[in-house]
């Protein structure tokens, strides 16, 4: 049978050059990099190259450079770690003395690892949270973060690109907006609100120069672009401080604590690397594959709905909704012909939730019980698009079948499916049976 | 020239077989596993598999194992996410509810990854903190411990083995009065106060049964075991809350999220299974090399203190102080002949601060800075001790030529070099000069 894996949103293969990279600092170049001799200092240059290549993908200094052990760490760092190094008060004394700043903004439809430590900070830690609402395609508006901004916002966090739906933000334009507000305000660079991306799934595709970007904090993590699992950067800016979440030996200029992981770190490098010098290549290769994807999977099977945006999307996401089906039976179904997909993100895969990316973008529950995605990779051919295209109508037929449900597809300008009017042919005029 | 490697706390190689266990998990076998699809499934299965044969070292069940970034991150866990689980209200209620427990309880030499998430506690977020004050030989008494629990404590925090100087804890004793105590107050198994040890050190070398140790959290981390870098556990008793350090998928049970680590948890366990296998075979094999290091050192070359106790010690560590010599000094000299050694803990080596382990058994100044470990490991032969025994002196003979420095040894009985009889004789009877 064949194996087509189309889950690389969820994580990708390390690649082998990667692993090349890796592969001496497991057995024999394993000094720990604080020791003196010559062993420990050779692991310290090459801890510092990987520094190096990582801030000239950023276009930052090395110092702005921190390693850590995901993405998830990494957005809690920025996250909590910006915030209560701007309004950490002692416990005893809250309330007792003042506090300048007290507040996070960031999207409805961000990853889990923003989301919930934003949620930390509202329940555990009197911080006030506002989450914006993204527009039909995912989208966060600079107005609206502008119009969200106020003097106590310390820290703004919206993704780059949307790892469910693939939308992908005008970072660079709320970097202006905010910019734009601290002028006004009469605030330093170096001074809040400060404003943190989470680039995760951007970084094979897009640039990740923080000045082009203007942002401030932006994480990446390895597991996503080819390289190991457990590792992850954020770049932080100079001047901005970060109150560390873990404290020990002061590694990673006191900010991450705990012996480095080396052989991670210089995969991580490695991986970033790569993805740096062959995203455009790669985009180019990916983005007319994913366009006959959505393009044959409209043509084929009735009533599936794109969910993002057409246009501004990741090259290899491709986010639909099938309706009158539930997203996990027909992953099951695709996975017994070897295909490998999901319903969304991999971490809420397990906890049967409709997406809350889907239901943010202003979805009806079905559509996001009924999403399915598809996300391509280095390793993804033509065939296996084919192959896909091959199994699915067939699978689709035997689970309508047997569903209980039968929507139609809700009228376009209502729950917004196209920007492209040239997909969105399929959706206009139609509403389901359950609002008529 | 030859190369010994004797830092083995510092950190170890990566076990042939170890590597070997990890191998599939970079290429081949790299599936999310929180994906429903085979691929997902089959590293959930190993992931679970891990989890066993950890909660078969620790004699627990699999869901009180948790595996994490670094013994630093396990140990910051079980310090900071215990004491705000047991002692966590909103900041902006602090003041105006009662709160029942707020004290924590370590030791003065413990690893900074315990010392410094303590701090963290007592400087920002209103806890108290009692430093306890070991013996001579390193050792903290479980009556100290009877005589600082109170009411209010949360967690006590008692590493397993010293990281510098080797010296062994007597864990279940400590838990036994902790137990007492509670018995006492009538709390529950699952009530504060806590008992959680560091075993990073002792991993490789003693039982880690935690029904035989009595506590209800137990620290081990990969990269001193033989397993991978940037890997580590934690040990929860079922009942015992722990407030999560970063926020996200939800990932090991809601208590770490993070894409796992996939080769890195499979590493991790099956070096900690090796550990637990070999350690009695390689402790009767390290143990006379290490007093034989121990014993030539002292004949060999004048004026050498062991630090820490002589029989209730790491089966692998030698910590010396080497009179009238900068340890750091020592070191590059030891590195110009392919010998690897530190002065201390790996993390402390870059600030040249005298350690705070010397100095916490009460030895003075001089004694920190002149202080030398050297970890023995799998690959140390009976040679590289011979060799080390060759060159130090030597090394000790240039050092001390140009040393500005000259002291002599301290009366034993102030300074309590020695348990063991037959090694104090050398340092009975003389005092520094600087003293007299």
């Amino acid at each position: 049978m064949r194996s087509v894996y189309l889950d690389h949103a969820a994580t990708t293969p390390v690649d082998a050059r990667v692993r090349g990279a890796m592969e001496p600092y497991f057995t024999s170049e394993y000094a720990n990099p604080s020791a003196i001799y010559a062993g420990g200092r050779r692991i310290r240059e090459a801890i510092d190259n990987a520094r190096l290549s990582t801030a000239r993908v950023f276009n930052c200094m090395i110092d702005e450079v921190f390693f850590t052990g995901s993405g998830t760490e990494s957005d809690n760092m920025a996250v909590i770690g910006v915030a209560r190094a701007y309004n950490r008060v002692p416990a005893h004394l809250v309330g007792k003395v003042n506090t300048n700043f007290k507040h996070v903004i960031t999207s409805s439809i961000e990853h889990h690892a923003v989301l919930r430590a934003t949620e930390f900070l509202e329940n555990k830690e009197g911080f006030r949270a506002t989450y914006l609402k993204p527009d039909k395609f995912g989208m966060t508006s600079p107005e609206s973060v502008r119009d969200a901004l106020t003097p106590e916002t310390i820290v703004v966090s919206i993704m780059y690109a949307n790892n469910e739906i693939g939308t992908v933000n005008a970072i660079h334009e709320i970097a202006k907006v905010i910019r734009e507000k601290k002028q006004e305000w009469g605030r330093k660079v170096t001074e809040p609100p400060f404003f943190h991306t989470d680039a995760c799934q951007a970084a094979g595709a897009f640039s990740l120069d923080v000045k082009k970007l203007g942002v401030d904090l932006l994480t990446v993590n390895g597991s996503k672009i080819y390289g190991p699992k457990g590792t992850g950067a954020l770049f932080v800016r100079r001047g901005v401080r970060v109150e560390p979440l873990v404290h020990g030996g002061g590694q990673e200029n006191k900010l991450r604590s705990g012996t480095e992981n080396v052989a991670g770190i210089i995969g991580f490098a490695k991986a970033l690397e790569i993805a740096h010098d062959e995203r455009d290549a790669e985009s180019a290769r990916l983005i007319p594959l994913r366009d006959k994807l959505i393009r044959e999977l409209q043509a084929r099977i009735p009533k599936v709905v794109l969910n993002g945006h057409a246009i501004e999307r990741l090259p290899n996401n491709v986010n639909v909704s099938v309706l009158d089906i539930e997203g996990e039976a027909m992953l099951l179904y695709l996975d017994e012909h070897g295909i490998a997909a999901s319903t969304g993100s991999a971490c809420d895969s397990a906890s049967l939730e409709p997406s809350h990316v889907i239901l943010g973008i202003g979805k009806p529950y079905e559509y996001a019980h009924a999403s399915m995605r598809f996300t391509l990779g280095r390793s993804t051919t033509d065939e296996d698009i084919d192959y896909l295209l091959e199994v699915m109508p067939k699978v689709v037929t035997i689970l309508r079948r047997i569903s209980p449900v039968h929507l139609e597809v809700e009228d376009e300008a209502k729950i917004g499916t196209q920007a492209d009017a040239k997909m969105a042919g399929a959706f206009v005029g139609a509403r389901p049976h359950w609002e008529k």
